[in-house]
């Protein structure tokens, strides 16, 4: 099993001086001051949590996995007492609303610690990651009534929350939902239906849990229109607001899967369970939406924890196994072989494990830094263009930065060779937990739909037009720098290109729409190249600003280097591909797929 | 869990029309012969079996795993029974020599029959797949008292055989082995050590189990020059050829693995165990590379097989499973939602998948047949050509039909949405178990180094001309037919780049020796593409000449359309990639990879 150490020199370089999060938390004029030192307490206090308390239960998670029985789900050994660690820390009231009892501090901020947290034990983190969502839900949608009497206990980690969407007919199709909700006399709701798929769903972590569940109400429209979102609590809160009589929602079973097994997939049936409204009737998506965006961001930081994870393992692995000789002569030549390191294809494994982690924590840190904007700044231009940004670059993070993630890790059990296979060596588990990450929180597929369908055709182009002039800005600004031509020319000229290819997308999907869904993975993926090779380039510029004797700053300009020269090649059979066009794709009749 | 269907046209439309095996089989002049008859009997009874015996056992195996005791090794449940049916059935003889009761029908035929076995129960396929494998390498390497002792009762399937290879400490490197044999006074050998990762070391579905061992003789030089060959068998044969005394080779443990946990993977303890030397002392490790070259071809199948049997799974769900409607407008109108398939994303993928298998078929059974002629063709030019030519492309098939398979099994799962990672779909055993093929029998990094730097560069780029002259050649005679044009254009301008990239890594290689691994797998991979593009204009020239209403051969033709559209961009980036050379990869100090 790997054993992880948090990348605190390369969070605080991205944080500090790649996106200036001081300046940035002084903009956030809705939230409590952050401090430098605060900043470093939370890192640092973070990363040992990481590495002592959870790193230790990955292996242990896996192997356990949860159990199921008529009166609950029980947790791998030490899951539990590490949640009240946590709990006692004051970790899950970090970001929460002061008026509830929480800290103010700037989701970007918690997004750190929850990338610590992930890359040390992914199955844990999700317990509590899936329940500040709910919380932050709540806290938006809910009414004061309902505010009071959860988000205290949710918000100090005592109860935990889930979202319960998906249905066994309904995932992604969200319009067909058949759970539904009948009004009591005192304006609270019968709740009844099946849902799948909850993460967290049922556990013995947190005394209570507050389900978030989506259901039609009597006589409400069918498909999106009709649905609306409740409160259903494990345990109907008392009149002092602790845990009262147990309401009729159980855990029917959990799933048997591929990964992340220590966390508890659940079945949740709804048998007249007691539930409260959220918002007003049928306009449940729209809250639920609001809060799939940030659990698409907190997705994205799956691709990269599991990727810094299997990076660190491979990269001792490598320096360790001697095996072979370099090509260009002995380079261990006391030893019986070489170590893995010296070998020229080894190096291209760990260098791409390595630049889409960087790149990628770059990438999302700066995404949450606009989702902060758009909530908390006091600026309304400000928040407008981060609003419109951070849209366009959710689906983008989501999905470029799980399906890189997926190959960072499968690289990472490459890295060592037949070894990799077993699961003692923790890196096979690395890829199963992961691979969940393209799939849940909407598909990669569905990712690429809303990113150029809904994001960027949607928009005639204009959200897309609001990344491109940055990126334009920059490259002009950078343009004369020393060092920086290689990037900037490469950068510029991409920039350029993704307008077009997207214009020539646009005309073909004026006459056939099928054009926008066969194109969308390879945008995807496309924009995603360019997206990282903007974060490259910036950092490459700051790196080029610092001490040329720094180790550090050095291996970021050549790990730039390495992105600019052998991956974001990858642009052009991604653009190739696109072009080609809908027609290979949708000329074969369903019928003769198969013989 | 997806039945499995053989797909026998498209095996019979590769086999007969594209390869034309009829010809094929009877130009292999010291094999027996093959009647078209006796083709379709093996054909239809393979599929059976594999259908019916084999499939209902991929999920339980995964399931039960195996299990270790100081007794030996127990497979999971109907193994045992399948394999008394596989050996009652004659199979394990099949491409066996007369001479000790083989059957002497052609490897290539062998292969046809073990993709639908392992297309079945992959982990299953492996224990009677090595033991053939093994006693094809006795019947050239062995001695004839080793041949008459072991041969007859391991063709009948009686005895089982394993190559050990890998120790703790070494795998792709075999120079460093320890194990070592020491000579006794009767010829015979001592030998001792451990060797780990031996599939179907030990296991209780067949009565003996004939251990290759790769050993140091005492006082042998070091390296790989140094390496003897011994059969070391579980249970020593008796004076009657019957199992006797238990030789001192045990199983210490086997693995838990990421998949094809329903094959034991052991460790081997051989404490002065008795062996007995196969061909000349020091010179083991020429017959083991023998039987590696089709051990490799053997693995190429692995990817073939999984990527058919997940492309079977999603297109099941895929025409079942009713999610959102089509962007072109509902398909399904009387339903609640459209199937997935109407889905351009989802055909991308499961085309995608058809593409990967039906190429790689075609691409596998050619090398094989190709391998055919180098061992029993009587012509001697057609040997020399035909052992070049299956040199070359055998490392291009393993590598790259298994890491296009693990896409393919990867997509399979994707279609599924989130169903896909739940075990009872048995969509993710398909990935897990095929993921040892990209390691196993040669890591990728392996293969592409002996593609580029021993095949390709250590011939003087020969051996790839061999190649490129024959693409060259099919262009030429299939420029002017109707409908070729789209592919010949494309495929005729890859050759000739492709000659051009070998020779400007040539020339980079000439400086730095590293610039050979920097490019390897990309180039490895780039050789795959244009190697599919070749058989799938093979396959389109063949569908033109057929029936124009006959559906197979539609599909094939808009098959061959989509993998040249969407797929063979690929080579592009690969190709900027390696041309952007080593630099990148070579320049950062082993100690700046992380802080």
């Amino acid at each position: 099993m790997p054993q992880y150490t948090a990348p605190l020199r390369d969070i605080n370089f991205v944080l500090k001086e790649v996106l200036n999060s001081d300046k940035h938390f002084a903009s956030l004029a809705s939230r409590e001051e952050v401090s430098e030192d605060l900043v470093d307490a939370i890192l640092s206090e973070g990363a040992k949590f990481s590495e002592n308390v959870l790193s230790p239960l990955n292996q242990i998670g896996d192997e356990q996995g949860c159990t199921w029985s008529e009166s609950g789900v029980k947790t791998p050994e030490g899951f539990k007492e590490a949640y009240s660690q946590y709990a006692e820390g004051g970790w899950p009231s970090m970001t929460a609303n002061p008026e509830f009892g929480g800290q103010g501090l700037p989701n970007s901020l918690g997004l750190v610690v929850s990338e610590m947290v992930g890359s040390a034990c992914w199955s844990w983190g999700m317990y509590t990651g899936l329940s500040q969502s709910a919380a932050r839900l709540l806290e938006v949608y809910a009414n004061e009534a309902l505010q009071q009497t959860y988000l205290p206990k949710m918000t100090d980690g005592t109860w935990g929350g889930t979202m319960c969407l998906t249905e066994p007919h309904c995932g992604s199709d969200l319009g067909l939902l058949r759970t539904k909700a009948e009004a009591n006399a005192d304006g609270s709701y019968k709740v009844s239906g099946t849902k799948i798929f909850i993460s967290g769903g049922e556990h013995d972590m947190m005394e209570n849990i507050i389900h978030l569940v989506l259901a039609r109400v009597d006589g409400a429209p069918s498909g999106t229109k009709g649905i609306s979102l409740f409160v259903v609590p494990k345990f109907l809160p008392d009149e002092n607001g602790d845990v009262g009589e147990r309401n009729s929602v159980h855990c029917g079973s959990i799933e048997h899967k591929m990964g992340i097994k220590a966390q508890a997939t659940c079945v949740m049936n709804f048998d007249s369970a007691k539930g409260f409204l959220v918002g007003e009737e049928n306009r449940g998506l729209n809250a639920m939406f609001h809060m799939m965006n940030s659990a698409r961001l907190g997705t994205a930081v799956q691709g990269l924890a599991a990727g810094e994870a299997s990076f660190q393992g491979a990269l001792a692995y490598a320096r360790e196994r001697l095996q072979m000789r370099s090509l260009s002569g002995p380079k261990n030549p006391d030893g019986p072989a070489d170590p893995l390191i010296v070998h020229a294809d080894v190096r291209r494994m760990l260098l791409t494990q390595k630049a889409f982690a960087e790149g990628s924590r770059a990438f999302i840190y700066w995404v949450a830094q606009l989702v902060d904007t758009f909530y908390f700044s006091g600026d309304e231009e400000e928040r407008r263009s981060a609003e419109e940004l951070s849209e366009l670059l959710t689906p983008i993070a989501k999905a470029f930065v799980t399906e890189t993630g997926l190959e960072s890790a499968n690289y990472g059990m490459q890295v060592f060779g037949g070894h990799g296979f077993i699961s003692e060596w923790g890196m096979e588990q690395i890829v199963r937990d992961l691979r969940i990450s393209t799939l849940y929180e909407g598909t990669t597929g569905i990712q690429a739909l809303d990113l150029l369908g809904r994001k960027v055709m949607g928009s005639g182009g204009k959200q897309l037009m609001v990344f491109t002039k940055l990126i334009h800005q920059f490259c002009k600004e950078q343009s004369d720098k020393p060092g920086m031509a290689p990037f900037v020319e490469k950068l510029a000229a991409l920039n350029t290109e993704w307008g077009e290819v997207t214009g020539k997308i646009g005309e073909k999907a004026m006459n056939n729409a099928d054009e926008v869904g066969a194109a969308s993975v390879d945008y995807l993926m496309y924009s995603g190249y360019i997206s990282l090779a903007y974060m490259w380039a910036r950092m490459a510029s700051i790196a080029l600003d610092g001490d040329a004797d720094d180790a550090f700053l050095k291996a970021k300009l050549q790990t730039a280097q390495f992105y600019y020269q052998r991956l974001l090649p990858r642009t052009e059979s991604h653009k190739q591909a696109m072009l080609n066009g809908a027609d290979s794709i949708m000329a074969m009749p369903e019928e003769i797929f198969a013989f």
